[in-house]
């Protein structure tokens, strides 16, 4: 069920019977020559969307923009600074307590948000107020996503360009899949910036000349689907097992 | 333009010759018994899409969740506290500068956000970091709506359910209509609230039962049409205005 | 009453018996070049305490320094930024509530404090502090005004040229109100600096050359009393109607 | 000069020659059963008017309330936290420096705001801002008041006392002073509450039961107006000494 | 007993027991051409260790660096702004309590972080998390510390001199005693800072050269054991009279 | 060079030659059975002295108590939560730059501070205050400490017992390594609490039992010390690196 869609009194049932809400979190940032900039809210829209029509969990509108600071150098990226992302999931996610919600699962496609997060989930779980966890896709899959690429990127790679190729094919520029290999480099590790095991860079352009890792050719849209209903598999199994808990079960243990 | 279906490589052109991006700001929450929760969302993304194709500005993805407190009462509004959304917007309107951005339309279709956009442009002006005004569709059209509606609402009422009607027709339910109207009520002066001069209210919820105002059953797809036609034309005018301005001219006036 | 005027054991019995306090908020800045600077800030207290006279209710003193930013350019003019104005006052109603204060107006006569009383008022209201609404004097009598001026003012024109003629002439120069008036502008619509729906200004500098809106010479003592008079009439009631409700009975309504 | 009086052409003069202005910052604050709550505010204005008066130089309207959490307990006590205060007070003396004031005496009567306006002055100072210090009355002339009274209190002991006596007689109760005496305590020591080097108290509720310390019957309106004019040269003569530096002056050392 | 040095099973007895902790807070700052940079955290965290170890109540790790910008303009001074250290404080404190903890004693060796350390004991003590007050050893001990020294400083005096001398002795600079006490003042009063009764100085920098005040050449090895005894004993004392008292006792008063 | 240990002018020379100061972060939190809680910021505080001991670079005192919520559930566990955390350390970082630092590293010894000291870091970088990372021992020889261990962790797993075994022996509990082992688990992944891609876990004590993972009796003080050798080279060399580059090689990319 999507929030968006419904008029408010036929919500009424859902929040008498059930308490989860998916909430897609994604940013828009640069993914390199090849893909498009709303690539991470694409996926996570995409996830959370197709969970809630598969176990009729209700699904809400998508926080487009979010951590991605790290991608400032790249024309077009947007962002949100760490505290104001904090402060705007956190407040929209106690809000949705209101109307009986009490668990949330953030179907997040971008590395950049998960701490913030995790630390929003902390505090909502230690007041008692939500559990409010996060997932991502590709965490999700492990293995088959090592199995279908040898580099998977992660940023802008072959992982994220199946994805979108399989979900939104028109966004992505299949020319420039070579330029994007050859542009960026295989790994983090290729780029020599941790130092005596210090992360000495900040930003994707500390790393690569065009943003993205991994090799892109090595992508298509049928690894991508392979991909997403694999992963939209787990996701499901998720909402059911946050579903069948009981709140009590879901708080912190007590003090030893 | 649309910033989301762009690769970063694409957008340096627009960088390097405009310095003016259009951000739909709109609402997630209850719009009556017959319209959908996204009723304010997708208004304000149709218009910035709109002026955006038309012009060739560039338009960013939306902000969908913005100051809905007081449609708390509703199943399934959601909202943050207007803290989070003046820091959410005003950090996100600040990195964009880095791109070259200087000034910024907020193309708004919820009331509720008008004080706060308000608030964070001023601040943006005042330290010159960018001129970001704020616009309503309805506000640039007062003469057509007053002809096209007896009753034109505002929150709900045929003036919104007409723009719905013509922009997404499969969220309205057309046989609520009356049931909006009849369970509402004609306009905010009805609810008889407002005391010796004061606003005794906070909430949608002390004024009307079925949180929306206005005579519903005046609204067709066609005044919906008529009005998004005329009011795109608003907002292309002002893009050009604003387009069109040293960036000088649009900072405050000096000390006198 | 007068809190300031009064020893703390002079004040037990109100608090045993009422749990209405009015706190008046005004604004120091420049009103052209007729009118003091204090002139909201002397036309809230001389409200609020009439209002306590009559009907001896509790009056504070007076909120001197308010929301004023969009004067900065004249000579004088005194202001704290938003976010500044909402936590002293928001505290320091929370802090009357000590004293057993449920219920509070703040008597404003000044425009530029409005939206932030309102959001300090709902935040009060919604944890169940307080129900604390804001009352501006103007308002609480549309068509008197209406009926006494062609050209009201808003800011500094002869609604409130008048005001000061009754409360304080010595502070007004008469000798100036033809230059108010041919100084500044008959009203806002007059600067056309809405455009297209948006307002493109912020400050009454970008509108006006010496601060001022309305025609000043169409202001006299004599209606300025027949406004206090009248809208003090007003302020009374509303407090015997805020008086005379249940705590319960101002709170929010429940979700449906 | 008192800025609230004054039309906004009237001051330009002013501000051409001049960077000082005087802040009045009080607190509305039970006195015990003798004087009235307004007494801190009101000392402070008096002095600052005198000041104003005397040399010319500029005084605001007065910051009526402080932080007075500390007399809670007692009716009427009015107060911002220390937060609200602080940042009120900043946001006040930044935005005066707009007009070419570089150089604030708040001149405080209440002990409780000290440590806030010296936080708020270093950083004002040390952001090269402004010089903003905090003077109280008392402090000025330590033996005068040790001449005058055997036990001056501090808090609406005979010091305090005398000095409502001289400016606003009206309002003290002269026959509650003995009651004032013997329901409070000597002083601060007398209360037994600093243990071991350590204050293990926070209100003025801690230490005394009528709210108030010192022997208030040795209080007279003609010490009050001793006071009042050796206190008043003090800070005339303070006023010069910060006008006649250059801001240079004023600012920081550097580092070594 | 000293938290870092246990292992958490075995302070589960000390916490169904007691629910006394003392916290040591210090500085890092310059103290004069002879002291370290330690001296206060070495003060504070000495008297604490040796607190805890005569009466077994539990000593925590020390805070280091607190309120110490007006010490800036000399080399190696670190610091924290007042509301980063009052933050830091409250949550440690307040996280403290999850374990039982209701009363804590902040063993303080700086005078600069007293306010904030009151600030933040008042805050918790109002909303009745904790009863935590402020200590600091020459306070307990002040005859004794008059009578061993003419001009005790008070910063980088002979006092604290003397007490690094008894207990870090290999940190002083004994040859520089004579030159830290002419390059510095006797006392604050000789600075001449002091105008009309107002301060106007906030840093060290603007009274003495040196940094320090007072007679260093009159500290010894002795005088610094028998001051560390005597305020030990205070300590201890107050430690007990905490200890002994019921937490509703340690509450604030109820309004009168 | 200590700078606890220093007088402020024998640190001129180090300020006018080098710009780079290591500051241990670590955390007071429980380690199992038998470790003490000072762990993390013992071993943070030792790397770091040992590193400025052979290097001649500036190490300042440690922070003692950092971001470990997570361990709440344990006795004595202190923590910050993470906005005063991250207050406290950037306001740390830029006032050390007062001195001439402009680049820092955190010698951090607790992984729940990472992301934390990483945000910091990250603002300091781009607002060109400063280049400061975060760099963890383990992190610095992956390879030997797989090599050493079979089950290295990480809390309070043989890694960390070997490195207190090597520090500080009397504070190990050898006679509970069993206990520790056996109370605990393996590793996260046998706690079962990553469901689905998602971590559904917030605390320690939703995986361990006694709060430490991995096996204990597996650790030796040889051990510790060849690890705390081998990651003292490493962090030498980041010195070394850090302190070699132009201050503008360590800043921010330009846009491209």
């Amino acid at each position: 069920m999507y929030l968006g869609d419904e008029a408010w009194p036929d919500l009424e049932t859902y929040f008498e019977e059930e308490s989860l809400a998916l909430v897609p979190t994604g940013s828009t940032e640069q993914h390199g020559p090849h893909l498009p900039e709303a690539t991470d809210h694409l996926i996570a829209e995409a996830f959370a969307r197709e969970a809630a029509e598969r176990t009729g969990y209700l699904c809400t509108p998508t926080i487009n923009v979010g951590v991605s600071g790290h991608h400032r150098q790249f024309h077009g990226t947007m962002w949100v600074d760490p505290p104001a992302f904090r402060e705007y999931v956190e407040s929209l996610t106690r809000n949705l307590t209101e109307h009986g919600i009490d668990r949330v699962i953030y179907v997040n496609a971008h590395g950049g948000n998960v701490p913030h997060l995790r630390e929003v989930g902390a505090r909502l779980r230690q007041d008692e107020t939500a559990f409010a966890i996060e997932w991502m896709w590709n965490e999700s899959i492990p293995d088959l996503v090592d199995e279908l690429f040898e580099q998977n990127g992660p940023h802008g790679g072959p992982k994220e360009t199946a994805m979108i190729q399989h979900l939104r094919s028109e966004l992505v520029h299949d020319d420039r899949l070579e330029e994007a290999r050859d542009g960026g480099i295989p790994s983090v590790d290729a780029a020599g910036t941790v130092k005596h095991g210090s992360r000495t860079f900040y930003d994707a352009a500390d790393n690569t000349e065009n943003g993205v890792l991994g090799d892109q050719t090595d992508a298509t849209a049928e690894k991508g689907e392979e991909m997403f209903e694999a992963a939209s598999d787990q996701l499901v199994e998720l909402c059911e097992w946050v579903a069948a808990r009981e709140f009590e079960e879901l708080l912190p243990e007590p003090h030893v």
